[in-house]
């Protein structure tokens, strides 16, 4: 098999990586830097460098476009009159309507449009990994005018790569991605912007708890990139804000009308879909709180952790929270079951620390 | 001092022990619950146990009500006809405009507004803590018609505790606490509504990334708790959720015409306020992330910060994200300064870890 990577980036040159590790393809590549073209050849990601789209398309069975959002069209183009008959072309763009309309356009039932749900914190040919995708879902966008050749073969791609194929209409991913995604980074964004015009710093740091620092963490993103990704999913997005202003607009006549049993309705629905979609395959027990004040250096975290470890109690979550004052910190573990949230809480009390021990709030 | 605390739960009770451990106060007290009244008594909460609030009040110098908010108007009424010329009245609700209408009415001058910000997770007097209040900050909220002594002496009550108190008046502080916690708090539930409407559970699952996890982590709050809450800052609440709706309405805007750079200016604000509200105070370096996969098993967070704490490296923050998959997770490290963040990741390649390192996205 002759695997075609256009774009030999972070994810590019992660499935260069992978699909020549697989051992049985032969991969040629090509980015539109030559440097990383060539650096993605000396890192053993690709069999060939070639020097054009068209030449690392030429003979291909599978062609891979994994070249950024804003160059997907031009590249598609070049790569149109290259190809033969029976290539299946698939790309990695992290939304679907758009390049599935031109893929399909171009290639027919050989388009099968992905998005790899994998590596986003790092850019380039030197982040490439073979096992960036190992458990990773890939979602596949087929349409009623797909050939289920060609979905066959990207699936099998997918799975060389170590990632579970997962099929969705186009739409309804970027639909998904929408909600699931780009409105809530907007809503973080929304959420900081709307404090910050509020109160002076003393202020909101006085008042910012943890809860805050959650919703809101996601804010501190790259700009570039979420433009990028917002222009790209630019009509599902503007629906999924509309759902999301038109529900909170719901809330707020619920509080204006004091319906609280509605609210709470609103709330407990909300809960139960929250711990449902992230609830642990395997449970142990109810979620317990475990929270202690540590001192802010380098050694303690271990030192908790490793207090867990010899017990045998395994730490479902973790999160640090910094004093704004310095110096000290609160570290909150999230322990299945309220016997093993127990026994911790007993070897950290012997340690020295003061442990809360509480439900979820 | 003659202190009184009227309600003895995890508030009531942790304010009565810090007090008393502090030496110089005679504390009483009282609960609506007889038996939360008599275990702060034997807990050592309290040098007497009152029947009544206008037992408790009696020859009190100062008064801290700690009822849940909708037992505080009935309480402070019943107070109100037994209390002396110049005993001083505080409180610890979460929203303060109501609170400090009715304090001032029936206490004029003497009644300061509190609002310690401390400790949620866990109820009742079993869970009292004499340290709860160590390095937190406690909202104060005089106005022109608070008597300067009467500030003094709650902020004396509040240093006692370990607290550091911040004055602010009470309608900026409750429009505070609605942006920076009750408005995310329903934006949170409202994503997860918006998403869950929008898909099956596979779907969902297989598109719902960690910022997803992050930004709604808070919706599976108590919905109990919350309707309280969310009643006690009605006015603040509504305003709020407006202004949130109006900046997604102005968002929506920016994307349906297309007008890529404001939206860009617009994230880049929201992220530069995110990155200075949380900045820790002293910065060693910008921070970089450190992803890595780990078998989910007790054991594994203790090797990595093990690693971390032999070789001197101070974690800022972790966070675990379980595989849906279930026997493995990964592991998110943020490191202070890029040089500390190599020398973690080699130690943890030498443990056998692959270890991907970047800036954070």
């Amino acid at each position: 098999v002759r695997l075609a990577v256009i774009g030999t980036g972070l994810i590019g040159g992660s499935i260069a990586l992978g699909a020549r590790g697989a051992g049985d393809m032969d991969v040629v590549g090509f980015d539109r830097d030559p440097a990383a073209t060539g650096r993605a050849a000396e890192l053993g990601a690709l069999d060939r460098a070639a020097g054009s789209i068209e030449e690392a398309v030429a003979g291909a069975d599978l062609v891979v476009l994994a070249m950024p959002l804003d160059q997907f069209d031009e590249s598609c183009r070049a790569a149109a009159g290259h190809i033969g008959e029976d290539t299946v072309v698939t790309d990695v763009g992290s939304a679907k309507a758009h390049p599935v309309a031109v893929g399909e356009e171009l290639f027919g039932a050989r388009f099968v449009g992905g998005h790899p749900m994998a590596g986003s914190e790092r850019h380039g040919i030197e982040a490439a990994d073979a096992s960036l995708f190992g458990d990773a879902f890939w979602i596949l966008t087929p349409t009623p005018a797909t050939s289920s050749d060609a979905y066959r073969r990207v699936a099998r791609l997918v799975s060389v790569l170590g990632a579970k194929p997962i099929a969705l209409d186009p739409v309804v991913h970027d639909a998904l991605v929408a909600r699931l995604s780009h409105v809530p980074q907007l809503a973080a964004s929304a959420l900081v912007a709307v404090a910050a015009s509020a109160g002076d710093r003393e202020a909101l740091l006085g008042l910012a708890a943890s809860g805050f620092r959650d919703v809101t963490r996601i804010a501190a993103s790259n700009p570039d990139l979420w433009v990028a990704i917002l222009k790209s999913n630019r009509g599902a997005v503007i629906d999924a804000l509309e759902g999301l202003r038109g529900t909170l607009g719901t809330v707020a006549e619920l509080i204006a009308g004091e319906h609280w049993d509605d609210l709470h309705g609103f709330l407990a629905r909300a809960r139960s879909a929250r711990l449902d979609l992230f609830a642990k395959p395997v449970h142990d027990g109810e979620p317990v709180a475990l929270s202690l004040i540590v001192p802010d250096r380098p050694g303690v975290l271990a030192e908790v952790t490793t207090a867990a470890g010899h017990i045998g109690v395994n730490i479902e979550d973790l999160r640090i929270v910094h004093s704004t004052e310095g110096g000290r910190g609160r570290v909150e573990l999230i322990i299945a079951g309220q016997e093993p949230a127990e026994k911790l809480s007993a070897a950290l009390h012997e340690l020295g620390y003061s442990v809360h021990l509480g439900e979820i709030d």
